[in-house]
């Protein structure tokens, strides 16, 4: 059986484009392969190192949001980084064999040291954040890695540490990860921009449902569509985005249709993509209530798996020790 | 009672210059205040981690030189900083708010890099060793560090990251560690370079006796006392820097006028120190084989303080995450 790594930071409340980038796919394949599942709370600190939120209280977040979405405790080793100090070790090894070339010239780096303008990001920390995140792959002899293209560089660096590593003290400890592409579709913000929370036009996973009918009767539209009377065009419509996901082709060929023509109007169009999210989110919601409800100590609560990942990844640093005769 | 945190690397076994140099103030130190001693493993990675030695036989050299020299057990608390893990997980925490900027500027990063020329030092965890140090130092409480000169830029880092730890986490957790600077008599090698097992001019601490007898026969002295019959200079020869730590006043004016008027040749000379060398290093080489006998299993031996150690840095680090929320 192979096994998958994947983690997601605790930043808050998840919302449907995290579902549809990776936890739809996640449930997926808890089913096919030994998956961990990690709350990666210190990758939070690299960009997040001012502490704005609680993350001891985004972490419960985060995994009801994963119970919400169908992963399985049974399944799937859901565990927090920051319980497990192996990872903190292996960073610290690996860090003393990673060239801080390699780090430089890694494209996300310099990407998010733009993107993100209004902190100061040259921290120690965050320029070895994909040594973190190697440690947190191979430290589970992980096959498969989910990862989105943007992601394809780190994982190049994790793969060419371990080449590294195993050459340097000629062992043969760690699994070289690949990478298993997940197809991600279209599901922009409802202002047709990338959806984030921080833009505030993210519909998210634990929302009220009136309230997330309201945000979508309000949801941006083809902007030619001024009347009624106005033609549209689905294909350049965020709306249009949604119903790729969650409408029936008989209903996407309707709207291609009637738009195209005038025949419905953007709120009728929208009714049935409200029709189709409620539908979808009622069981979601549903989920995390019951575990909200159950689960008062969330530690406790993962504690069985969280024992399990250190456990499996105090192993595997044992043949590290040795390989280094450390 | 004050804390005294201090370390060295395991890279082999010392020389009187280590002891002239550190240890004999950690045996003083050991008296007044509550000494922590540990073995900088994680360190000898930062330089060395091509890994040509065994770093677990290292360990117990190291040791073994440290009670042999006097460092009490009963009275120091001596551990090994890989059995360790928290100093991993706060070098992680801290090197997320610790700028890269400061870890360049550091002149002894500059220096050492320049030194070793003959390998690639450009890793990140070169780069990021002055706060694995810092860890190693805050996560004690440590009052006092004892340092030379030329480690005091290392000790402003680990004050700096205190001060911008709290101010950021708005916490008090840590102690601005303070440098106890200590006087290093000048104890040159034997061929009047700097001493350094890896020129091969160095007094092992553990050497034979007769070996190290014919070594400071064949010493460099004044190269102008070419013949017994040239007068020399005391001020300008590396035996007299040995008489300085080594021999009485008395001696020492005796061979300061008898020297100059050539009244005494060099080997009389240096046969008045190699008397002081041999009482000097028969009692540590005598308690160094005792305690090599005793000591089957290094680890057991150094498990009760060890356990001391990590359970006041595991106390600490409740109170790091605590402060970080995490
Ligand atoms: S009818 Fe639907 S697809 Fe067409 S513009 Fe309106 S919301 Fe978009
Ligand atoms: S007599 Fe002693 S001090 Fe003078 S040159 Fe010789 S070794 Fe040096």
């Amino acid at each position: 059986m192979k096994r998958v790594l994947s983690g997601m930071r605790p930043t808050g409340k998840l919302h449907i484009g995290h579902y549809f980038g990776a936890l739809k796919n996640w449930v997926k394949l808890q089913d096919e392969h030994e998956c961990f599942y990690f709350v990666a709370d210190w990758h939070a600190l690299t960009t997040n190192y001012e502490n704005p939120e609680n993350i001891i209280e985004m972490r419960r977040e985060l995994v009801l949001d994963w119970l919400a979405s169908g992963i399985d405790p049974e399944k799937a080793t859901m565990f927090v980084q920051s319980k497990n100090l192996y990872h903190a070790e292996l960073f610290l090894l690996l860090s003393m064999i990673t060239p801080v070339s390699w780090l430089e010239r890694c494209p996300t780096y310099k990407e998010i040291k733009q993107e993100i303008t209004d902190k100061d990001l040259s921290n120690l920390g965050f320029l070895g954040y994909p040594v973190l995140m190697s440690s947190d792959i191979i430290i589970y002899g992980a096959n498969y890695v989910p990862v989105g293209f943007d992601q394809l560089p780190h994982l190049e660096i994790a793969r060419e540490i371990v080449r590294r590593f195993q050459f340097l003290y000629n062992a043969d400890v760690f699994v070289e990860p690949e990478g298993l592409l997940t197809e991600v579709p279209k599901l922009p913000g409802l202002d047709g921009r990338k959806m984030s929370k921080s833009y505030g036009n993210a519909i998210m996973l634990s929302e009220d449902l009136d309230e997330v009918e309201q945000k979508l009767k309000r949801m941006k539209t083809d902007t030619r569509r001024q009347r009624r009377t106005d033609p549209g065009d689905p294909e350049v419509c965020p709306v249009f985005d949604y119903h790729k996901v969650f409408s029936t082709e008989e209903e996407k060929a309707y709207i291609m249709t009637e738009c195209r023509r005038a025949g419905i109007g953007c709120m009728d169009c929208k009714m049935i993509l409200i029709k189709h999210i409620r539908a979808f989110l009622e069981p979601i919601q549903e989920r995390r209530r019951k575990f909200d409800a159950e689960i008062k100590d969330m530690d406790e609560f993962l504690s069985g798996s969280q024992k399990k990942a250190n456990e499996e990844a105090g192993k595997l640093m044992e043949r590290v020790r040795e390989a280094i005769k450390i």
